[in-house]
């Protein structure tokens, strides 16, 4: 998605580490127009695959499933992280390991809302070394339910969360597929697979 | 909000303690239709305010944040409560207790994101102490920003936040107003001054 790969050049922050922010239009800040074509390039990409359900773990990737869910015209079901009081004890329940916070957690869904034989579309911000998504995976797989695809914002090519899905027959298809983040040289993007072919 | 007490009727599972969960249509799945409906509201209600922005905290406020920024036509800033190593530095930081997690915990909002003069509605999805916002209220305070007022969804008016903040002159609107919440007898609602006068 050229518009994605121009916005990220002009307003992510390159950290040290290979790590990209995307603060000020999606992960702090939303810009609430291009977050919609975001969902709408998610139906382009997805529309074939017909889910019942859009799938993410909150709290990055909420906005990003809503926008989604709102093309496809489905609800959207979001795994907790915390541990809530509030949150209902009849749920499915995966572990996921954070580099960023350097900690694993719990990633819970009601099992009132994920049910046998649902197409769940996972969508989320960022794919690196690929463990939430594959918390969600989990989650899917001890509901029975199918999952049609995964939808990523950006991912990190560098580093094999991206491969490792797709060697297991994973639809994985990401927006914007980022090859290098140096903080002299900047960003450098692959060449991405989900472009339209322009005649 | 007609549509939204039958919904908290129909679909909210009363728990001891004065609590109430909409995990069905809002806080753990997301219905997407309905939810625009809730930003319509917002808009109808807080229109003459012209907000600049629509501020929320996460995870729980993002995506009814969205679907009013979308119906004003304005971006999301949503304040942070985690210690993410990622979070940037320069932030207006302020405290908030949780009743429901029973510890307090700091909420961020970068000053990149909230400026001096401009004009934020601050919408969440339950006021009950009031904690929350009154943390928001502070980011703003910081920030030089100006409240133009406070949207809930659903608000506890047996609990003291509601009443405390309009005292000090917030502007604080609600779709629903709960009086009463039992587990034998169910929820009752409160008058709510924001619906229309049916001629």
């Amino acid at each position: 998605m050229k518009r994605l790969e121009d916005k990220i050049r002009e307003c992510g922050e390159v950290r040290e580490g290979g790590i990209v922010k995307v603060d000020y239009f999606l992960n702090h800040r939303i810009d609430v127009a291009f977050l919609g074509e975001i969902g709408q390039e998610f139906h382009r990409l997805f529309k074939d695959t017909r889910p019942d359900v859009v799938m993410t773990l909150e709290a990055s990737g909420i906005a990003i499933a809503l926008a989604t869910a709102q093309a496809f015209g489905v609800p959207v079901i979001f795994a907790k992280k915390s541990e809530s009081l509030n949150l209902d004890k009849d749920c499915f329940v995966s572990e996921v390991y954070s580099y960023t916070r350097q900690q694993s957690y719990k990633i819970k869904l009601s099992k009132r809302y994920l049910n046998k034989g649902m197409r769940v579309l996972i969508v989320d911000d960022f794919l690196a070394r690929g463990n939430a998504v594959e918390g969600m995976l989990e989650l899917c797989r001890q509901a029975g339910a199918e999952v049609c695809g995964v939808g990523i914002v950006i991912e990190k090519c560098f580093q094999e969360g991206g491969a490792s899905l797709r060697a297991k027959g994973v639809e994985v298809k990401s927006l914007a597929m980022i090859s290098s983040i140096d903080l002299e040289k900047g960003i450098e993007f692959a060449p991405n697979p989900t472009e339209e072919v322009q005649g």
